[in-house]
This record gives structure tokens, C-alpha cells and sequence, in this order.
């Protein structure tokens, strides 16, 4: 058994140096938790000579990924340098040399995740990645440990935190998305291209990540339907308010009998859920499970200072499996076929909002629509828009299937008596 | 190294039952997750002729604790007895033996903690106890891992999950406090005697065990200041809800520089604020961290499954530290020298409500009540109460000091003025 546990380190960013930091202000406790010393022995990086927020002696960086990639002294490699082909290359480098991995790249794990997982139990290595969905919140192996001796049958997220950060402004300011999303612009919560995180992409990879998990099954980026939060406007807030409910970009997984859904979505859940009240750039997931039932983890989503705590707790997790000869055994691969339910399986109750001529027999005639759906009502409301000639129907439906509520979608903008479809939502964590 | 793990139960109610079905119908797992395998070698019972809810053979049970405690063979004990002084003398037997120790209770934990850790520390021992607080939360070994990488500043909790359902009840339905109590002992989710609960004992007994850990200092029982929900009224709640406020039993725990508190009592917290919706017989534990920042944990806080199911889990890391050769390291004692803080040092903002004589000159005289403690208001509403000749006042103060607190409702008690101080509570979350 080797006295010493060798890490090398691809890229040296924030998060990077944070691991770098905490691996060395950790020594004497992370000796005591394994058993054994731990080094930094080389940190791929672009440009030797770029000036570093940490101290590292120059002879610890190179420009050379197979410096660290075929030296056989390096135990574990740390993957944080981003972007996904060059990451995946090293990383199924490392795992053929038999290096174990440790990633943050969400992108690289949602779109190689199988293939990665794989190479690693063939390879008798670990690959954890903690760090890649919600920084702060042990999510991975909080599932990874209760999937020990439970089974999980739903996963609801708010796992993007420039999206909540907008709704939350949105909900609290009534102020439109637009101007919402150049604030958080301004304040570095969004990108200057916001596209992956308010189209929804950035969450359904998360989901992508955590589905595949939690149902042990191989979900793919593509079986995420998703939708982002660009058309949500502060009425549709406003309106969802006052029937009770909270704007949310929610990531939905649910597994009925051995039959699931994966969806990204603005969506409404009761102010009561306790989704409802994470707010800001916060995330949070909320897991049920058959033995234990609801558990909720909540905290930061991002930032170099949690993500470097994952990092360095799933290095923890590889240095003790090390020690104990258990290596790639934790890399949990997908063990049933994935079956995606069709629009008929998938049931939750929706949220509409349309306006329509303000004359006699309209209202009539949009009930009519509903029912012959098979869809009936909840709660509706109706708000006259004098000057135009319109009334304003807004409505929270009984539970039905995703396929009626598309086919009275179609319906409803077909009708002479509809204006204009405004907005509809789904509605979720009360079924 | 043993090919085979024994573990010795004490105790064979819900939850041993719980723990033997799991270890039973999980062996494969365990088995790969641990590099051996795991049998149930001897179980404590009162009654060996008692039927039981799992099948179990009959030469397993035993009415003698030496049997478990003497055995060589056994690796082992797992303490679901309950009860506080033949568990404690079981456990350091066992300990002494160099037996590791899983065990579920609060009582004991609260009160013999540091003791019981002691032992395990000097024997080399593991003494895991996840299951003594909030069964379905993994917020022992959440507190433990995070120290390894940062610093607790701050634990909120919800922890009685009794109390809890009954200011729900309270909160959503307006019902006085007597009526959600009896329900809730018909329901189950209250004790016939339900004062361990309801006075905030349970409650208090579950923070000296989070914040003994959180802040690394030997908090004892007697160092929480506990007040208990018995004197809550649907008045109080109706009127924190028009502040914006609800009404939550909350332990609370800061650490200021070296300086720390720990109380718990009935207190206000935003509605916005997580733990705000952490409703019925839920638990949640809210974390702050200087590295990580905000977390909550949130699920069931008991039930056999997931008290089980917690048990499972420490077993799986008593018998991963076995293999890796670092028992006894992993707990983890008090570090710091405890230091409380006094009634000045506690800063936090209040509610009150009372009544006065419906006069002129009252308000005035009140408000200088209040300016002479350094306490000033942010909200206030005066009702008339006419048939009284009474008016009833209900206000929130800014931040003022615990000490100030105290003095200004002996005050407002000793003052002509004031009819009756009838409630004031503290309100959280917001610091």
C-alpha cells in the first residue's frame, strides 16, 4: 500500500486553485481520514508564465497533459478545466492508464456519461463527480447512498441559479424579463450569452445527469423535454400568484412502475412546497424516494469555493476506496433499459392564460374545447379587456395528460372565438 | 482481515427489525460497497418467546447482553434499545471490548456524548450515531464531512417533528393549541404524556448534539435555553402571518468569534425563508458555512425506515473504516473550549403583543419603555379593544440585545399602563 497518494490536476482556474488550497490547508486532517499523505504532483495549464491567485512552485505546471496522464505515480487525476473534448480524451486516457477521476465538467458527464462510467468499471477506476451538479449540495451521493437501500421514484430540481435568480426578481419586483436578465448580466449571475441557462439547456443536462442516477437508467440529453424561461412574462407570475403558486424553472423526474419522464420547464408549485421558497441564485433538489419519502437538499449551486469542497470531498471518497482495494465498484452504471413514457403516460395539472372575444357564447365555446379534451377546471377567472373588445381567461386545470393539454393547445388557437394563446404552464408537486 | 463482518443488535423492536430486513435483503450490495461480507450474529431481546414482525431465527435471540458484549467474534453493535443508563453501560462495555458502536439514541447521545465518544476515541473505536437525529436527514454526516473543509457559523433547525405538525395544524386551520394537540395523539404523531416534545426538550436534546458537532465545543443540555409551544396561540400566529412571518418551533445555534449560543422556543421566521415550508411532522436542518455558505437538509425526522435506513449507512462506514484500518478517528471530539454567551451579547429582533389602558397618553408611554431598553420599532398595529377599554398592541422591534429584552417586559409588567404582556416571541433568520 503506498504511503503517499499522488493528484494531478487538469487546469488551474478558481475552482482549480481552490482544491489546490484546500488540499494543502487540509493535510493533517485528510492524512487522519485516509490513513495516508496526499500530494499535488503536476497541474495541467495553458500558460506557464500567467500570474496565479495561489502559490505553486513553476516545476508543479506543465503544458503537457501526458506528463500527468502516463506518469504512473499519479494515483488521481482532477479534471477542471471544462469544455468537452480535450476533457473526454484525458479523461478516458487516465482511466485506460488506471488513474482514478474526479470531475466537475457537467456538460462532459451529461453528454459522455455512460461511455466515461464504463471505461471506469472496465478499468476497475473510480469516476466521481459531486461538483458537477450543485456545487454545494451532495446530491450524487446522496443518491448514490440512498439508492443502497431505497429506490428513488421522483426528482424535482431548481438546479440552474441564473434562471432563479431571474424568476425570483421577476416574482418579487414585477419587473420584465428582459430588463430582470440585463441586471443579472450586469451583475456577473448571467453569461453575456444567456442561452444555455435561460433555454433550459444548462438544467437539462443537470437532470440528465441526476435521472440517470436516480433511476438508474440511460437518460440522455435528448429524452429531456425542455423548455426555457425567455417567454414568461410578469403577468403570467402575477396571475400564477394569485392562484397560490410560484414561478419555478423546475427539472421534473418521475419514474411510474419502470416507465419515466425527464422535463425542463417553467413551472408552477404551491407557495407551500418547499421549492417554493428557494430563491435567488440558490438550487435545491428534492428527492423521493420509496423508503425514506421526501428529502430536499438545498444550497449555493455554483461558486469555486463549494465546488472545490465537492471536489476535495469525492477525492476523499477515491483515496479511502483506494486504501480499501474497492475501486470501481462505486461507479454505478445503469442497470435497467430506459423506457420513456409518451404524451398519454405523462399527467400533471396546467395553467393558462388566453384572451378571447368578449361576446356572448366565448365562454362557452372555450369549455366545450376543454371538456371534449377531457380536461375540466379548477379555478378560472375571467378579466374583461374593455377597450380592446376581449376578455382575459385565466385557468388552472384539473390533472390530465400531456397530450390533451397539446392537442387543446392547437384547438384553442384554431378557435375563431380565442384572441391569443398568452401563456401555459405546467403544474407540479401536488400530484 | 476478517472475510466476515458480525454485527450484535440490542434491541429488536421497529427499528432492529428495520436494520435486519436491510442487511438481509442488501448483503449483495454491502458486500460490493465493502469487499466482505456482513451477517446479524446475536440479537438482545426481553422476551424471546415475543412474536415478531420479521422472521428471525430463534438461536439469534438471546436475554443476555454479555452474549453480544463478551463475543470475541462480534465487530460490531448496533444500540436500538432506547433508554438511558443500561444502553450507556452496554455501549462503553461494548466500547472497552473494542467493539464499534451504531446507535440511535438522542437521549443518550445529549447527555453522554462526549463520554461515550471519549471511550470510542481511547478503545480506537467508531461510535456513529446519524440516527439519533432527524432518521431521514444525513445531518451528522454532513456536519462531520464539512468540517473537514469549513467552519459552521450557524445551524437552524426544525427538529421535532411533533411540534412541527402542531403549529401547521395551528397556522393552516386557525385551531387553538389544545385541539391540534389532542388530534395529534389520536393521529400518533403525539405521546399520550407529550411534554418532552411540546416544552421544547426533544428539540434541545437534538441541538446539543448538531452544535457540539457544528462548533467542535462540549455543549451541554443545561447550556440550551429551551421554551416549549405549550403557551402559542392561534392569535399570535394570525398575527406574525399579517407581518410576515410563521410561526416555527426553531433550535437555534451561533458562534460569534469563540462565543456561541444555543436555544430553542417558539420563533418567527420569514415566510420566504426555507424553512418557512417545512410543514407537518417534516424536520430540516439549516446550515451556514464560511466556505460553503447556506445548506438545508430537509426530510422526515423519524419513522422506522429511514431511522433504519441512517443505521444501515453508519454500518456501511464502521465497516469501510475497519477494512481501511482507521477506526476511531472519525469521531470527532470537541475541539474548543466552550465559551456561552451572555444575555448582551445575543442580538436578535422580537414581537410582542399586549394591551394596554385604551388612554391618552399610553402609547407614549410605552414607546418610552421601549427607548429606555434601546430597543426600537420597525412595525407596529394598535387594535381598539372598546368593551375592555383596552387596546391591543402587536409590534416588531429592530435588533436589540436579549438582556434589553428581558428588561423591557419586566417593565411593560411592573408599568400602569399595561394590562397584560401576552406573548413575545423571537424572531430568526433574517441576522
Amino acid at each position: 500500500m503506498k504511503n503517499c497518494i499522488s493528484i494531478g490536476l487538469l487546469g488551474l482556474g478558481t475552482v482549480g486553485s481552490g482544491v489546490v488550497k484546500i488540499v494543502e490547508a487540509h493535510q493533517d486532517r485528510l492524512a487522519h481520514q485516509i490513513g495516508c499523505s496526499v500530494e499535488v504532483k503536476k497541474v495541467l495549464v495553458k500558460n506557464l508564465e500567467k500570474e496565479r491567485a495561489i502559490t505553486i512552485h513553476k516545476d508543479l505546471l506543465t503544458t503537457d497533459a501526458t506528463e500527468i496522464l502516463d506518469d504512473a505515480d499519479v494515483d488521481v487525476v482532477v479534471e477542471v478545466m471544462g469544455g468537452i473534448e480535450d476533457a473526454r480524451r484525458y479523461i478516458l486516457h487516465a482511466l485506460r492508464n488506471k488513474k482514478h477521476v474526479v470531475t466537475a465538467n457537467k456538460d462532459l458527464m451529461a453528454l459522455y456519461g455512460t461511455e466515461l462510467l464504463r471505461v471506469a468499471n472496465e478499468n476497475k477506476c473510480d469516476l466521481f463527480y459531486e461538483a458537477s451538479v450543485a456545487g454545494g449540495i451532495p446530491i450524487i451521493r446522496s443518491l448514490v447512498d440512498g439508492l443502497a437501500a431505497d429506490r428513488v421514484t421522483k426528482l424535482m430540481g431548481i438546479v440552474n441559479g441564473t434562471t432563479n435568480f431571474i424568476l425570483t426578481k421577476m416574482s418579487n419586483e414585477g419587473r420584465p424579463y428582459e430588463d430582470v436578465l440585463k441586471e443579472a448580466q450586469e451583475l456577473g449571475f448571467a453569461e453575456s450569452d444567456p442561452t444555455s441557462d435561460v433555454e433550459g439547456l444548462d438544467a437539462a443536462r443537470k437532470m440528465t445527469i441526476l435521472s440517470k442516477l436516480g433511476f438508474s437508467m440511460d437518460v440522455e440529453l435528448e429524452d429531456v423535454q425542455v423548455r426555457g424561461i425567455s417567454s414568461v412574462s410578469a403577468e403570467d407570475i402575477d396571475y400564477a400568484r394569485y392562484f397560490g403558486y410560484t414561478m419555478k424553472l423546475i427539472g421534473y423526474a418521475k419514474r411510474s412502475e419502470n416507465r419515466i419522464e425527464v422535463s425542463v420547464g417553467p413551472t408552477l408549485i404551491s407557495h407551500s412546497h418547499p421549492l417554493a421558497s428557494v430563491s435567488n441564485e440558490f438550487n435545491a433538489v428534492y428527492v423521493y424516494g420509496e423508503a425514506v419519502g421526501e428529502t430536499m437538499f438545498y444550497g449555493p449551486g455554483a461558486g469555486s469555493l463549494p465546488t472545490a469542497t465537492a471536489i476535495v470531498s469525492d477525492l476523499v471518497a477515491v483515496m479511502k476506496n483506494m486504501r480499501l482495494g474497492v475501486n470501481g465498484t462505486s461507479a454505478v452504471l445503469p442497470q435497467y433499459p430506459k423506457e420513456l413514457k409518451d404524451d398519454h403516460e405523462i399527467h400533471f395539472k396546467s395553467f393558462f392564460r388566453f384572451t378571447v372575444q368578449d361576446q356572448l357564447g366565448s365562454f362557452a365555446k372555450i369549455t366545450s374545447l376543454f371538456t371534449e379534451c377531457d380536461i375540466s377546471f379548477e379555478k378560472i377567472i375571467q378579466v374583461p379587456l374593455k377597450h380592446q373588445g376581449l376578455a382575459e381567461i385565466i385557468l388552472v386545470t384539473h390533472q390530465a395528460s400531456s397530450a390533451a393539454f397539446k392537442k387543446v393547445i392547437r384547438d384553442l388557437e384554431a378557435s375563431d372565438v380565442v384572441d391569443e394563446v398568452r401563456s401555459y404552464y405546467r403544474i407540479a408537486g401536488e400530484e
